[in-house]
């Protein structure tokens, strides 16, 4: 059987420097990957592009919290309690074996991943198992933590988790945050770094990974403010959705623009369908396909029970099928609670109201005419203490008590009134609804490497192309003097050093014929290369080709580096050098 | 007393959205810290920088991989046995304690890291504990194990741990970094990454974190060629060094030119030399001031068996006199040879000789004239394995024994003879020796913090400024409008994202009186700012701020971004504008 598409991809990452097995002297270990040099560079090019949407164009400003959280986070975060999958353990071979996995790969059920543990053991019974073959009698399914533990400082005391998401950190900020920007919403913040899950037997090469990249934002909103700012920047902005009612009719995705996803109830409200939208929008910049990008509304029974609204962006895999790369959901304030009732902290932002507004309240008043002489110097602190009772504690009996320098004291009724008082409000305490997109780099990343690849007939076999966007190709610029003799090789150097001195990452190549270097770059996606001949001596000029078109054109050295500046930003396209 | 430079640096710090304590609302762990939004960017500003050294201009490739890492790793680097600190328990308070931070502290010797557990128990004695101030007894000092632990996948079978250093990652791809640079040396990788350390009871902020950020390059070198290929670019460059002989007779730095540092053997080779002059340069860049940087050789004691020469950039702090911020080491064929031992590969490179070398070697040659007849068609078998045989074996006895096809087959004397024979050799396997520039990027990012930290006299009190380079500032140049009416709102808020789109980090800020504004972006180092008023309206100019200078010119607005990118890229001065 021929390799597919996973496989030929990943011969070549795995050839070329993109992605290797993690410390393959000792046996690669599941889950883990390396990144070599050419992936670890189209990676961070990914990660800057993320930042120039989320850090520099929308202004959220970037944080990095530690990948170590001390247990009292992930307990309030329901992590310590709910971050599991149900696992079995083979009876004949003894593997570990997601126990959902197994299911739905026996064909016995669609969506495993909601039944319950005796559920799951019916379904098994009788299965194969996938590790052996051999087939499941009665099994016993149970949970597994999906958290990598570990123990801070010594004597075991204090327990830390890897963290599951980057997100908790910037919760945990949140009270910083808004003082850095100065206590107004809404207000954003984004993270990219590790997270970690500790996958019971994962076996999906870079899809399913044990430690990986996520690029999350926290955007902090009014709840009762969900109309985005800069709606008006995607709300013509026109993508296929495949909701929730077309996934129970088995229909297909309907295409629409933000505004009437919005304004027909498809997308609860402009926050998500701004950033539905920016992640299309940045997927195909990055290198997705659209037509192999789609997004999924949550169904009502798979969406977490806080989510008003949750999509995934999902990319489509020769392998596996539809795989969600990119998720975005209103968590309303769900988050902010939870570390509001743990932790004892606030987590509100107060908001002061255009005009005061005044109000009626129960208030217990003092009656000063008869606290003054029997109290005399103490009278104004029996007073305050009077006024700061709860109403209901003090109408529901006759007296209570309160406490004056440490010492109880007895209140009577003819002390005080309980009375309506109309009283002025400046603003109130809110706590803000999240908006998240959180955003998996690995998956991105393996995506685009597939999608990318392309191979073409050609009259000596066949060329392998990736057919990276420039801004995201490790190796932009592939420098080749036509043969390493008469100062040509000299000259080659001098330009790649130009080329990086104007950011443009430039690689020289001296070595075989040149319709090989040309091979070699094409497969490793570099989109442009110069070539530097006897002309070049004569006349300053040097030879550009593009990689998709093969065509080529001569150009001056001088205004070369401003070109493949230009070039490689997506600020310029090679057919309008023509 | 009045707070020192440590404190009044964190102070800001942690009000202005550089550092923070992490997870705050549960009480902040020691050893953690979460960059604020403008640490973050100044963190990731400080990363850029060094990759312009290392991977664009040396050419050395960044890699990823995983923080955590299966046990072999690290009992072949020699972690699991020797990474550990020696510990005491407080026997009045409970508290875990570093012994020779105690013995240190309490001014008993000057270098108790070099003491084993039975002196450091005998110095302790008598001393104070430094949590509680009782005074310790008879103590017990132990190993503690200063790498976090955890566990893969369920069954506890597998042991991981959080890496210690980025260093073994490289280590561990080094057969396929040596494909990637085709088969030859020098060549050399990099990486920045998160690495862990479980201090036992860290009290020093920043300067000793439990999770750190490091930048290490790994250079593979031929043993016998440690002549740097572009040494003539540092030849030159002067710089203080503070030799151990220098140390040990209590003598100042001497200054003196890499050239001379190589020639008086005062540093082992030119690649060392060479990296610390890179090192001094990339320091000075960034902003640690020359007169707080000093470069400090590791006396004999106090370095590694096996590396052959050591220095540490050393920065000085107000609060923590001289800190390490990198070391820089030739480790000899140290890891390679620990990982080509523990897992069996090679990690060697075959060099092939200019022309291949004729030598005499001894070997164990078959007689055909006796074999053919005896063993026919399995003649030619017996004749390879005869010839395979290692030739002591073969002259110590007469005969040995080989197998065929499973078999044992005696041989006879008479079926061979040992002789030496001529044979043309290739090349030969060399096991590559690593220079090792390796980089603390917090511990830099706060030297940077605390040396560009300046407080001045100025009529209306005194103005903090952070004299960060332009390069590093998280915020580069700051937009004001004079006031917000008028429309010069929305031109300041324009002139802000044409900024972005010149890559310049940009802030908007209409609150409060043009003087507090600049105030503001002073003390976070804002090198810039512009000031949109209303000849801006009739005449298209607007007026640029030197932060350090506070001298302001008149500029157009359309060559406005061109000259801040120059002035933040480091291209250009403000002086050449006046």
């Amino acid at each position: 059987m021929a390799a597919d598409v996973y496989e030929r991809v990943m011969d070549l990452a795995r050839r070329r420097g993109f992605v290797w097995p993690t410390s393959e002297p000792y046996g690669a270990v599941a889950g883990f990957i390396d990144y070599g040099p050419l992936g670890a560079m189209m990676k961070r090019r990914i990660e800057e592009t993320w930042r120039s949407f989320y850090v520099v164009r929308e202004g959220f400003y970037e944080i990095e919290c530690p990948t170590i959280g001390q247990e009292a986070i992930y307990v309030a975060s329901g992590h310590v309690k709910g971050f599991s999958d149900k696992m079995v353990q083979c009876p004949h071979c003894s593997e570990y074996l997601r126990a959902d996995h197994v299911v739905e790969g026996g064909g016995r059920c669609a969506n495993a991943a909601t039944l319950d543990e005796a559920a799951l053991c019916r379904e098994l019974q009788g299965l194969a198992c996938p590790a052996c073959g051999d087939i499941f009698g009665p099994v016993e399914v149970f949970g597994f933590s999906l958290m990598f533990q570990t123990s801070i400082g010594p004597g075991s005391q204090r327990t830390g988790y890897l963290r599951p998401e980057t997100a908790q950190g910037i919760f945990t900020d949140f009270s910083r945050l808004l003082r850095f920007y100065r206590d107004k919403l809404p207000f954003g913040a984004t993270q990219i770094g590790k997270s970690y899950r500790n996958e019971i037997s994962p076996r999906q090469g870079m899809i399913r990974l044990r430690e990986f990249t996520q690029a999350e934002a926290e955007i902090f909103v009014h709840p009762l403010k969900k109309a985005h700012p800069n709606f008006a920047r995607y709300a013509d902005y026109r993508m296929p959705l495949l909701a929730y009612p077309q996934q129970q009719a088995e229909a297909p995705a309907v295409e629409m623009s933000m505004a009437e996803a919005v304004s027909s109830g498809t997308v609860a409200n402009e926050y998500v369908a701004y950033y539905l939208a920016l992640t299309h929008e940045f997927l195909c910049r990055v290198g997705v396909s659209p037509g192999r990008l789609r997004f999924r509304q949550h169904l009502p029974d798979e969406r977490a029970h806080y989510a008003c609204d949750c999509w995934d962006a999902e990319c489509f895999s020769g392998r596996f099928g539809w795989v969600e790369t990119v998720g975005i959901a209103d968590r309303t304030d769900y988050d902010l609670r939870a570390h509001a009732a743990h932790s004892g902290d606030a987590f509100t932002v107060f908001i002061q109201y255009p005009e005061p507004i005044r109000r009626s309240e129960t208030r217990v008043v003092p009656r000063m005419g008869a606290l003054g002489p029997r109290f005399r110097g103490q009278a104004k602190a029996v007073a305050d203490a009077i006024a700061a009772t709860d109403p209901t504690v003090a109408a529901d009996s006759a007296g209570f008590t309160i406490e004056i320098d440490g010492a109880p004291l007895e209140i009577g009724p003819d002390l005080y009134d309980v009375r309506e008082v109309e009283v002025e409000v400046q603003g109130e305490e809110v706590m803000p609804h999240v908006i998240e997109p959180s955003y998996g780099i690995d998956r991105i990343l393996y995506a685009v490497l597939e999608h990318s690849y392309d191979e073409e007939p050609v009259e000596d076999g066949t060329r392998t192309v990736l057919r990276l966007a420039p801004p995201i190709a490790p190796i932009q610029v592939a420098v080749f003097p036509l043969m390493n003799r008469d100062g040509l090789g000299e000259v080659a150097v001098s330009i790649g050093d130009e080329l990086k001195a104007a950011g443009v990452m430039a690689e020289y190549d001296d070595s075989g014929a040149i319709g090989r270097r040309y091979r070699r770059q094409d497969e490793i996606g570099t989109p442009f290369a110069v070539t530097v001949d006897y002309d070049t001596l004569e006349d300053g000029t040097v030879t550009l080709r593009d990689r998709d078109s093969m065509h080529q054109v001569r150009i001056p050295r001088a205004s070369l580096a401003e070109t493949c500046r230009m070039l490689c930003a997506g600020q310029a396209y090679f057919a309008e050098l023509e």
